[in-house]
């Protein structure tokens, strides 16, 4: 019944790590923002890997208490001397340019310039990464070496950019399953030459679509590429009718820096994916961190408000702000250490695997244990006592009360998930279990109990 | 919007102390018993710092399984041996008579006397504190060592006192609230030259009275002074249409000893009351005890009864029993500790002020954040993460789901209460959150959840 | 209100379990099955102590999944050498045949017999216990020594038994009580020569019954003997209507050997069994081994299943598989410790004992204290606290709203379970509260909140 077994294992893992590191290599230069061509040449990449259906959600949109901004696309964006020497160049790394920086074309005096400049003084030798999505601006980030380099000017500041009526572009996998419940994994795609953030959720999600597309799940898995905030709100207001049957969900991204695997549980806290991440990644090999829910982080934030409050959690490595390297010029390739994504992508796709053979089984024949003697499943000379499967299906019989799925069951028995699961499977063949399936919030009401 | 601010802190609390001490010097002479004129003088004191509203239950009403007893009062008491000399003479101290004693003037050896006599052999200085409301009776307490010199009589013993059809007075300060929730304070004022238990609860249930009525709180409060159990049940028992809207209750006494602030759990535990005393007298700086309920202590026994079963504790100092001058004669006024009466009143009045601000706010745009940058609630320029209000603002969000209140919100998320308080504020006025007001039993049904 | 007391004691736990071992060496020599005449004739010996009701299931009749199987019995067995010397001979010892072998009388090689030889090598002096009920075969138990030192052969091989329609028998000892609850206590009957298990269960069951026939409990207790599994099936299949008022039940059996006292919790795990159980045996003075419910074991299995999911429990000292001499024939008379069947006499004295008395209490008069005074049961002179029983008494009337029974009163207030059921007693004759009496599932469903 488990699916995504190979990649849970080395040498898949490692061999998907590295397709993951080649396709970000080639998706690192790419200018993304939340909408604009640089989005749309990055999913044709990850199109290479596995296919995508594309949505163009047209500019003035409404998602809840918002909308769909312009698109932002940008042809070239500098600072130039009186020599016309460029200072600050776009095209030398596109994180010189705050984001969503409305067009300019000014001479200024450098200390009519040092209001849009952004710089680190901490970090002299590292750009910052900067946006303005919603109010309009413009802006230049740099080394603030450089920025202390600077003359008094005059300087030319150039931002030949379009902000205009547009779309934001989301792409989604679906992985068809075998029954109504739905499970879904978001990663965002808005983030430009930043790799850890988040090209290692973008390549992690393709390497795992890629993957479950050749096997046969419980649920359908949708896999969603989007921008943060606008991206999860515009995907929510456009799937609301599918929520009620969502059972499970992840955000994932920052998979492979050096800190370790860390989930971050759902506003409900005890919710099927948390008790299975928390399992999972919380237990062996994996020791990663648990931490509770807070609401600033990525996406998760919109799943779990208090009016959708869906079953999603979190798994990154190290999260907003934990590392120096974050939302800088130096979260680059070089930071990505092969082996921890190879791990991450063992530990997400153990999450996935376990998420989707996780069930509740009821027993139909509660009144005493059935005679499983008679059904081949039990030794037929008695006296000495049973062997571990045959303790397996006395467990599962009698947690199969509509109230336990597997993972309370492993959990009270101290048996394994896996063990369990064949039990199961082996119990609805002889017909004296049968599977429950029913939406999330049910699921979730009964599990909590 | 939260109250007693002032209070909360030195030099306020001090100078309130100070007056608080003034008013209960005024008030230690009088001979004060569940019923009678002592205790009106009592209030008549009360009401040169604060306005009350009295009332006067008649001899003989009925409240639930009680009855309002006889009205006592005392002209004189004294056994005089045969010179005529008062060996004990309740002019010299009010506790040398058994309070309730009726009426008597008769001639008895020491040995007929004896079974009317009350001492404390292990403290031969102190006169003890008796009572015999609900059986008539008298009876005489004295210092031990003055006991052991009586000779052998005859003895003339006199109670000249009047046990008769009359009232109990019941006297209440009510400070108007904006909302629909009551809230109580209930001090007993039935003990006569006792200082600790019980004028420092009288004195200090003025001052907080006097300084909520400069404000406007949410909740109607009602500070109540009455006798011990009869005085609450028939309080109860005028007041049992008003129950169903009291949010929260306390009793309050015994706060000038030198023992620490110690909060006692209402019947249920779990109450809001329960809660913010726990989150007041437990935390920083008080370092308070906190101790469960159990049925026996003072008026909280009958709020707490299982057919009301209150949200009402009770907050002390050392409570019945746990000083050693408790109901002797050395619980006067040179017990009291103007410090502690001050960190009482400090402690007292932010319990108020927290159970009157605590409230829970609705999220009226609970799918997705809303756009906070666009109400000027948030920077407009990402990539750096946000700062400590903006912080607060998404957890007001993420958690007003109608099932946390601010301080659940505070525990939650680890923000102070009153940044919580300022963050709901802000969105209620951006109308982003409304308050919701209801009865003590829903709000608690929740808030346990 | 409480039973057993004398047998919660010294000396008569001593004397009782001197008198069950006497038992249990009658019943000791008997070869016992799931059905046949050994059972029936073990029944006889106990009927000497207590008087039985005995039910006789016809062969075929259903019992949910399974069926009663023909009636077993044996008039002798034996393996025989060339010579005609019994190598292997039941009436030496009724191990020696595999229970429920069917007849046979063949010559076979050693070779041809080996695969229905049972022995344990690393026990090479003790013959094991086995059974085949469920699939007609047959076999012989044998030391280990003894299987070694066989030559090849040929040898004759006789089972002289009858697997035939007949019966399967059950009794059961009922125990009157004054309300509508019922209790169970459950020992298996269908072992043959083993005295740990199970003829300690059988003698202290029928020592208790004996025991409690003499007072007048509560509840209504039937102590039931029946053969392992489909004993409890059978009964189950025939009982289904007094389910529902079963409050508290306990299997039995396995309580002379050496080890320390052992309580296995029901599969809910927080029934009143399971709560006054762990107080007991968990408690002092037998500071006994709580363990969770799992779904090995013995008729527990089928009273926990969770179409019935009833309240019952296991009171044992070493359980299956526990001890070496388990299942084997070194689980004889001198396994025994008498002492340590007194223990367990008075530790399973004790748990019925309070499972009986234990009950909720409703106040009648909840608004506020009852006066105790005027109803002579609290003392008249006020201004002293109150003494112990004063204070039960305040206890019972606090918590008696339904929700708490004694022993979660003894639990919350820190008093014995006996002094709370004397103040409820006080109090009930007092017309105070009144007991609540009510069938199984809604009282555990109060006591867990």
């Amino acid at each position: 019944m488990m699916v995504l077994q190979e990649l849970q294992r080395d040498p898949a893992s490692r061999e998907a790590a590295g397709e993951a590191l080649a396709l970000m290599a080639s998706m690192y230069p790419i200018c993304r923002s939340i909408t604009g061509d640089g989005v749309r040449r990055t999913l044709d990449l990850v199109e290479q890997v596995v296919p995508l259906e594309r949505t163009e959600v047209p500019t003035g949109t409404p998602a809840f208490d918002w909308e769909i901004p312009p698109e932002w696309n940008v042809r070239d964006a500098y600072i130039a001397d009186a020599s016309g020497r460029r200072v600050v160049d776009f095209r030398a790394h596109n994180l010189h340019l705050v984001s969503y920086s409305a067009p300019v074309d000014r001479i200024m005096s450098l200390d009519e310039l040092q209001p849009h400049l952004h710089s680190l003084p901490d970090r002299p030798d590292w750009i910052p990464y900067r946006t303005s999505y919603y109010r309009e601006n413009w802006g230049f980030c740099l080394r603030h070496a450089d920025r202390e380099a600077l003359g008094p000017g005059p300087y030319r500041v150039v931002v030949d950019s379009t902000l205009a009526p547009g779309h934001l572009t989301l792409a989604e996998i679906v992985v068809q399953g075998s029954t109504d419940g739905e499970a879904l994994v978001y990663t965002h795609d808005c983030h430009p030459s930043l790799a850890n953030d988040n090209l290692t959720g973008i390549a992690v999600a393709a390497a795992l679509a890629r993957a479950l597309r050749q096997e046969q799940p419980r649920l359908t898995w949708r896999f969603v590429f989007g921008p943060g905030t606008i991206g999860s709100l515009a995907w929510l207001s456009r799937n609301e009718h599918r929520l009620p049957r969502l059972r499970a969900g992840l955000t994932i991204g920052l998979l492979g820096d050096a800190g370790p695997l860390r989930y971050k549980c759902s506003r409900r806290g005890d919710t099927v994916t948390d008790r299975i991440a928390a399992h999972v990644i919380g237990g062996e090999p994996f020791s990663g961190m648990l931490t509770p829910f807070e609401p600033y982080g990525y996406d998760e934030r919109q799943f779990c408000s208090p009016g959708f409050d869906l079953p999603v959690g979190r798994i990154t490595r190290s999260p907003n702000g934990t590392y120096p390297e974050y939302h800088t010029s130096a979260d680059d390739l070089a930071l990505i250490r092969p082996e921890k994504l190879a791990e991450s992508i063992r530990a997400v796709a153990r999450t996935i695997s376990l998420l989707d053979a996780n069930r509740r089984v009821l027993n139909l024949s509660g009144k005493g244990e059935p005679r499983l003697g008679k059904r081949g499943l039990y030794g037929s000379v008695g006296g000495a006592g049973p062997g571990e499967f045959e303790h397996a299906l006395l467990w599962v019989l009698s947690l199969a009360d509509g109230g336990h799925d597997l993972l309370a069951m492993s959990q009270r028995s101290g048996m394994s998930f896996e063990l369990l699961d064949r039990a199961a499977t082996a119990l609805e063949e002889a017909k004296l279990v049968r599977t429950l399936d029913e939406p999330s919030r049910g699921t979730d009401a009964v599990s909590r109990a």
